[in-house]
């Protein structure tokens, strides 16, 4: 048998790591890094410094493969994602078997929280579907940005008592401002709302060096926030932000 | 100035604090901690190995007070929350002020995530608002019941792109469906709606020695999980479950 570990690192920050993934780090063999080009090799960078820190004895692999990208010319959404799977279950089906013998343990580290928006899970689905089946895994939790956002803004995720939402920026709508988390948003969404009664927490590159907080009412905020992403994202090449939207009471 | 700590320290695995809660629980001076009576003996005293096991220089003092109960004959659920926060703020201020010298850190050890249902941030804004200015806080995010229950489950907490949602036994209704996390039930609130095509994953004392974990189709695992409930919560005198149902496809 082979096991693979999916280990969440946290969202930037180095001290997000938890017990038991050092636990996890310490167990593996190989780590599969797979690079989306240019944009992440800081991610890469940091995964790499985050197995230097914490494990004790440095006999370990690293394979470091490019990751297949995404078509977002694809006119389905859905469809997109769905062949870009399909591509990463061949890329990691060739990696189980070519990379890693019996009775290894091969470890892939995950940004933030393996269960949020995260698609290695469902595509080792895939993977064992297609008949590759001589593994075993687990999934170490991590802290998400979600998380980090509300603990470097200090507030509560939830109302009392009320539910939370987690969205994408694709799919943030009026029907949700009384209390929203959004991730993914390549747009700015938060802009088209501008005339509703909210208070936004953002943040981007949070628990990193570069971490910018921005917090306020919405129709006063937002120019700042946009103008600071647009400039981030032109000096680092890239930009990973989260905002938190909540109606005003 | 005083310091106090929000310390994230995970739902009941030891191991999954982090290294920032660590760092933060060894800069400590006091902790304090809330007896919320005899079911939660068993939480006191996870808090109290945390310290043992991950405080190198064990100088630390321990102040444990009795939490105040919430009053839940009030017939409205928000004014009675709104009265019990009013007397545990009324407690912290007893705290911050008479235990804790001008320059030392006090450190409240929160369950799971601080953002997610704990009304610790809340208390502290009524404490300020109340006149006690004189500290300035941390929060430092731990894993929280629903990764835990996603990771030992192995499942993403999201379908592909699409939104999450986390709510409460109370709250649930057959709108929340398609994907919701559920905490705080005290009343297998998932019993009604056995009609619907939803698988459920379900976790009680997730991450520690008496997890119990049961996943399956709704209408063919409702009654195991009703009485592996009842069994559990009869034996250790306290119960604490989560789950998330997922519309099948
Ligand atoms: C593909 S998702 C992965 C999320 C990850 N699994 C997590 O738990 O945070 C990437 C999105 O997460 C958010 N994100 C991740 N890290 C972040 C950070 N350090 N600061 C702000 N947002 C971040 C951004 O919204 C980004 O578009
Ligand atoms: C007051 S809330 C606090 C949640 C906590 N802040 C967190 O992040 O998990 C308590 C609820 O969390 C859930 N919970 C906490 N720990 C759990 C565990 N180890 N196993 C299952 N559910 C848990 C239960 O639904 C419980 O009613």
């Amino acid at each position: 048998m082979k096991t693979l570990l999916l280990i969440g690192m946290g969202a930037g920050d180095p001290e997000h790591i938890t017990v038991q993934a050092i636990n996890a780090l310490n167990r593996a063999d190989v780590f599969f890094v797979l690079d989306k080009g240019q944009t992440t090799h800081d991610l890469v960078r940091l995964r790499l410094e985050i197995c230097q820190r914490y494990i004790r004895e440095p006999s370990y692999r690293v394979v470091q493969v490019s990751d297949p990208k995404r078509d977002s010319s694809t006119p389905s959404y859905t469809a997109g994602v769905e062949h870009w799977h399909a591509q990463r279950a061949e890329v990691f089906t060739r990696l189980i078997e070519d990379q890693l013998a019996e009775g290894e343990c091969g470890a892939f580290l995950l940004w933030g929280e393996p269960g949020l928006y995260d698609s290695t899970l469902r595509i080792l689905d895939r993977v064992r579907a297609h008949g590759c089946n001589g593994f075993d895994y687990e999934v170490i939790p991590g802290i998400s940005s979600v998380q980090a956002l509300a603990a470097r803004h200090r507030i509560p995720l939830n109302d009392i008592g009320q539910p939370i939402r987690i969205t994408t920026g694709r799919q943030l709508s009026a029907n949700d401002l009384d209390n929203v988390v959004v991730m993914l948003d390549a747009h700015c969404s938060f802009d088209a709302f501008i005339e509703h009664d909210v208070d936004i927490y953002w943040g981007a590159y949070i628990g990193t060096q570069d971490e910018i907080l921005i917090a306020g009412k919405l129709s006063q905020v937002c120019d700042q926030i946009k103008q600071a992403r647009a400039q981030a994202r032109q000096r680092k090449g890239w930009v990973m932000d989260t905002y938190l939207l909540r109606r005003r009471t």
